[in-house]
């Protein structure tokens, strides 16, 4: 009686230990795919695909970059990104330090640093780094897109 | 026995849209907590009170601030606290424009717009207005407090 107690004690624990292993396995799966969508659009911001760049945030979505007001809207990330895109030999780099996704799915950030560099109209090399945080939100086919993305610089300002 | 059927069709209608309006009203009100933690941080921190300013940040949280690099933790995030009451007459203000919670109820986000003044070493005027994104962590007790908070200016640089 006692070992078959025991032995639905212990099925019961096997049971309830696999089922929080997989809750954390899936919370690992979905913290990977945050960050795969936040590389794949560095990639495309990279490449300086318009399109595709504009097209990982919302319709409603809002790009907060310095020294400019919020940019919210497909029109106006569009206008804000070519405008980037435009910098002569711009280079780009960012990379999570952290992600985290809410309990139940739907809502996430990425948060790291970035690297990049470009040409000034005088053809001096300019070169910044600084910190970034990324709101993003779960579409109903299961694609992550930016609701909200914000970064600025760790360097003293350039005056203009 | 239709008039049965259709008695309990409407009760488990009523039900069930009493069940998916409490859970509105639900996330209306945590929305409101989020707001209040929002506003209450600014009351503390226009108050220049460092101790309760650091204290709405997580132990391991960050303050992204512009044109320095990332503080976390309360030490550093206690000195650039510091540094930022100590400019003369400072005069801040934020608003949230935007607030979101996930579904799970422990994480959320706040955006909106600041505007902040102090005078400058000779005594002159500095004003300034941007953009934040404050992302926030349900604690335990059920106080909300920052895992990240992230700003920068809407208007050209200032060079030093």
């Amino acid at each position: 009686m006692f070992s078959r107690v025991g032995t639905l004690i212990l099925l019961i624990l096997m049971a309830v230990t696999a089922f929080g292993q997989k809750r954390v396995d899936r919370r690992v799966n979905v913290r990977d795919s945050v960050r795969a969508a936040d590389q794949e659009w560095l990639s495309v911001f990279g490449a300086r695909d318009l399109v595709r760049s504009v097209d990982y945030v919302l319709a409603d979505g809002s790009i907060l970059a310095p020294n400019t007001p919020i940019a919210t809207g497909h029109e106006a990330i569009r206008k804000l990104f070519a405008e980037f895109f435009a910098l002569p030999e711009l280079k780009i780099q960012w990379r999570p330090a952290n992600i985290e996704v809410a309990r139940s799915g739907e809502l996430a950030y990425s948060t790291g640093v970035y690297l990049m560099s470009f040409k000034d109209p005088a053809g001096k090399l300019i070169e910044d780094r600084g910190k970034y945080l990324t709101v993003w939100k779960k579409q109903a086919n299961g694609k992550w897109k930016v609701a909200y993305d914000i970064f600025n610089s760790d360097l003293a300002p350039q005056g203009r």
